[in-house]
């Protein structure tokens, strides 16, 4: 399981970076993207606003897919302000005294 | 750096499960979780709110800081639906037809 | 200027009343209360979401617009649970020991 | 009842201008006005969320009282941007085309 999340954050944030470059007729992100700001903020807000519904309503998979959106929707907003995804997990990794990267490469050896 | 996710997120799941089992004095977690599922909702709500704030002061770290602090606490509800980052990261996978488990599969054998 | 309030929760609570009742194709309020709570609800997290935006904009008739949708919605939550206007208000006089009727009605006499 | 929000929300707004000139240590309203814009946002957030969650437990009292204190930091936020609650009464009748000002202006006359 571990192994997911490597290739799904940063495969997702290339495929972002595909899209926001595609013809906003074409693609919701590209679509989003250009709205500019305030539209991907309504979005965060949204999605937010779901999740919350999705866990009162004691549903599980609802909750993971509002999540999923939520996610999503905050890697847009971190695109628009020149940071990824990668930046949050580093965060994260700093926050909670994670191993990340070098543990990993003292494992692989 | 697309290293840094697959560990992050992973260990992070982890941790959390850790510290949900530990004594509420002494763990934020452990005191957040104790106090229930709407104790963890309004935090969602509220570094939703944060993220729109930070976004809008036009502050990047900001961003990235409580987008650190909105998926954490995401990570915390979906501990209490029994569900974890994993199953978020495979939703996005289905859904942006992310190459994720065949690749994986794939350097494995 | 306090002449104004009066009419103005009690009439709008009537005209949701009314336009409640009339053709969901004809009516937003009508359409909005067919589509149900949840509609609702993320109505009032998104309109929520707009008054932060316009206040970090800085933007004070911007935040009135945005607040009169927020409490426009709130008041169509309200009718959905069987409440009103007049509910919150009775709450807020409570909370606070305004006044309200009894002290007007002795200014009156 | 219509009687009712006219001085409720007048006297609310003048009880709020009082409570924001006193001392922080003692009064909530100075505290929160006192942290600043950013402070009164989470709380409008906050307070947002707690009225989707309150109606998602299908409690209608409840809804009454969080809506209540959502009204109540929306009044707060008004203030320090320079507006009222009757700034919103007059967008919403705007909005709706409801008599108030004109019958204001009546009865002045």
């Amino acid at each position: 399981m571990a192994e997911m999340s490597k290739d799904t954050l940063a495969e997702l944030t290339e495929v972002l970076a595909q899209r926001r470059a595609a013809d906003p007729d074409k693609s919701y992100v590209a679509k989003l993207y250009s709205k500019g700001q305030d539209a991907i903020l309504k979005k965060v807000g949204e999605e937010a606003t779901e999740v919350v519904m999705a866990s009162k309503d004691q549903m599980p998979d609802q909750v993971v897919y509002e999540v999923a959106d939520l996610w999503f929707h905050s890697m847009v907003l971190l695109a628009w302000h020149g940071k990824s995804s990668q930046d949050v997990l580093a965060e994260l990794q700093r926050r909670f005294g994670l191993s990340g990267l070098e543990e990993k490469a003292s494992r692989k050896s």
